[in-house]
């Protein structure tokens, strides 16, 4: 019989602060639950002073070791981000039997199959819900509640930051630099907020929640990305007038020529239910072959709703000490699937382009589509531009070398002067 | 080692069939995700000729102890539905020491205690995602994912047959008896309505999903309902015009004053992410203190989503039995929480009058509701009928007994010729 656990945590920063906070706010239901009694016993921090706040509640450290070799220790929380050196203070927690729960998804994305491995030699949980969609529940829901299903497609709004601007842009018009200003000063977006809008932490993400869809190890560099930065206010106009929803997508299909995996901005239809989340709102959308079309909405990151993920995993655990039996379901990628040829990757697009304003300029670029064999939806002859003319096309389905092709033919077009901008479409479905 | 697990289902209709077809379609994952084999051996139906297409497959039978006598058999699959027999198959099943698995929402929310009792006392899993919301994942959401948090408040759209007729009504406007004859039609409502269009089955799930949210048993009787039936095309023409949806909701709050358990037609804003929810999906919104808003969508209803469903709770009595350990998460109602008295409970309306057309109508209404210490957030005049006009009022939150003393006072006034209807609203709130 279990007394009490407890919980050493490396990170003292936002998420350790959440934990530590959620767990004393909920301290009565959480130990009703698991049955016995918790506690957080020992936090890893960088400097001490810093933290004071914390230290009346908990011991301080700055040396991991008193946490990773405490043998009353039952449970490393680790929120320090980054790979190193929490991967390897993981590694080290496991290889002396205790548990492991994370939020870190750079770790799982990337050296996932090392953690797991560790886990299953030592016979500890590895537990990770918080590292996708911060306080979302998906990582569970996945390995238990889908299950049953072959899961064809998964599509994610998993950057908050990113969702952020894209909804400012479109509700208040605001362009790419103000948006990202303004979601900074809102705390949304690091100073260097490149992993953000480049796509590179939604790329992570869904290399994590597409290997547990589709049961076959997918690693961050198998994920096709591109960011929000070429987005202009234009574009989103457009979209609306269209009936669409800019987002960045990430985006993973089973399909029967590999696995494709890539993050985008997508020209999204407004029925969809994703267009509709808003701000820093997160949202994944999945597909499976018996429950058709499910999705999970919340909050994709912040002190609390992350440590709400946390704290489930670690309760799992607790449950599982109860009965003293870990790994009831461990990494579950049992196959090897192959990706997706680039060239076998279909998808719509939105074109823009600016040409010449004279008779006979629509005619030449639908011809030119038409030798493409490239069918449109929509061409559409916009605004002016000074002495130019804006039009905007949106293709059905096409693969990458039509999209090579049209390239280099709108491009060879005199009456073309630029093509302003290609965005992805998803078109919408009948229900 | 366990080599094969043997199943037994109660009841070959709709979901039985979806559990076999499913199995049979996605055999080789299961069979990797659980360690063993697997197989459905008996089902239990009332016609062996009527279910000859399965005969092929499994073993049938009309006689119930083939299955729960069975030594062979692991693990019980309830899908007959109602209370009796199904209620007596479980608990014998368990005492056998069977584990079960049912998507019975009128046991578990009439008997809950009972067959719960009889899972611990014989240390087997009883399992029931099946009994809420089809294929969406919300029980194991609300027992791991969210259970670090205290759930404040839960909104639900659990009824399909219903959403389906207000979707109809408000999209194509339709009236009620078109929009049931549509559904019926459809294969969505039964020939006999009332347990949907009367809020029955609705507030049988949200009895369901309260007892876990809030770790005390709610009982279909402390659910307040009211169903869709008096709901008019004119209400829904009304709702859009103010920005609304007309949609079936259950309301499950844990407020400080108690449990306040009910269902009924409301008016939602727009902007709510259930407003949204079309046709036959379901969504469940759930905040709680930590993870802040959270909603999860899909089918509610339907052979495979619901085999998604149940086929989720086999695996994962499957791999408890990899382990050899029952029971990791028991029932949850640890507390016994009072109920919100009537008068406690507060909630904004929409009230729609027939008054007479003459000057000072208005003012005399808005007396009324001023002595009834009602605020109104708008007061509208709408359209001519016949010699009278139409006056739509949308109050702030008002209790019970302010409710019930204004349409005394709007009964006496000579000018109002009657109350047309009352429908609660949910104000739209800031982001």
């Amino acid at each position: 019989m279990v007394k009490k656990i407890k919980l050493g945590l490396l990170g003292g920063g936002t998420v350790g602060t959440g934990v530590i906070k959620v767990l004393q706010d909920n301290y009565h239901d959480i130990k009703e639950k698991i049955g016995c009694d918790i506690e957080v016993s020992k936090v890893l921090v960088r400097n001490v002073e810093k933290h004071r706040a914390l230290s009346d509640m908990v011991t301080l450290t700055t040396n991991a070791d008193d946490i990773l070799e405490d043998k009353e220790i039952d449970i490393v929380v680790e929120l320090l981000g980054g790979i190193h050196p929490a991967l390897e203070y993981m590694l080290k927690a496991m290889n002396n039997g205790k548990h492991v729960v994370t939020a870190n998804k750079d770790v799982v994305a990337q050296f996932g199959k090392d953690v797991f491995d560790a886990a299953e030699k030592n016979d500890v949980d590895f537990m990770f819900e918080a590292s996708v969609g911060g306080g979302i529940p998906i990582i569970t829901p996945l390995k238990q509640s889908l299950t049953a299903n072959k899961i064809t497609d998964l599509i994610g709004i998993v950057n908050g930051t990113t969702n952020y601007m894209l909804t400012k842009m479109a509700e208040q018009g605001m362009d790419y630099a103000t948006a990202l200003q303004r979601a900074q000063a809102k705390g949304y977006a690091e100073a260097d907020p490149t992993a953000d809008v480049e796509g590179l932490d939604a790329a992570r993400k869904v290399a994590i929640l597409s290997s547990i869809a589709f049961n076959t190890r997918i690693s961050l560099d198998d994920v096709k990305v591109e960011g929000i930065t070429k987005i202009t206010p234009e574009d989103i106009s457009y979209a609306k007038e269209l009936g669409f929803a800019v987002k960045l997508l990430a985006v993973a299909k089973n399909t029967k020529d590999g696995i494709d995996v890539r993050v985008h901005p997508t020209f999204l239809p407004k029925s969809h239910p994703l267009a509709s989340v808003r701000n820093v709102y997160n949202a994944v959308f999945i597909h499976g072959n018996a429950v058709g079309d499910t999705m999970f909405y919340g909050r994709g990151a912040g002190e609390k709703p992350t440590a709400s993920a946390v704290l489930a995993d670690i309760i799992d655990v607790a449950r599982d000490m109860g009965k003293d039996r870990f790994g009831r379901i461990r990494c579950t990628c049992y196959e090897e699937k192959k990706l997706c040829p680039p060239d076998k990757v279909r998808s719509g697009y939105y074109i823009r382009l600016l040409v010449e304003d004279k008779p006979g300029v629509l005619g030449a670029i639908a011809t030119a589509f038409g030798e493409s064999e490239i069918s449109l939806h929509s061409v559409i002859q916009k605004r002016k531009v000074a002495d130019r003319s804006e039009i905007v096309a949106i293709t059905h389905d096409v693969n990458n070398s039509q999209i090579e092709d049209i390239k280099v033919r709108l491009n060879n077009l005199d009456v073309v002067s630029e093509i302003s901008n290609m965005i992805r479409v998803i078109m919408p479905q009948g229900d």
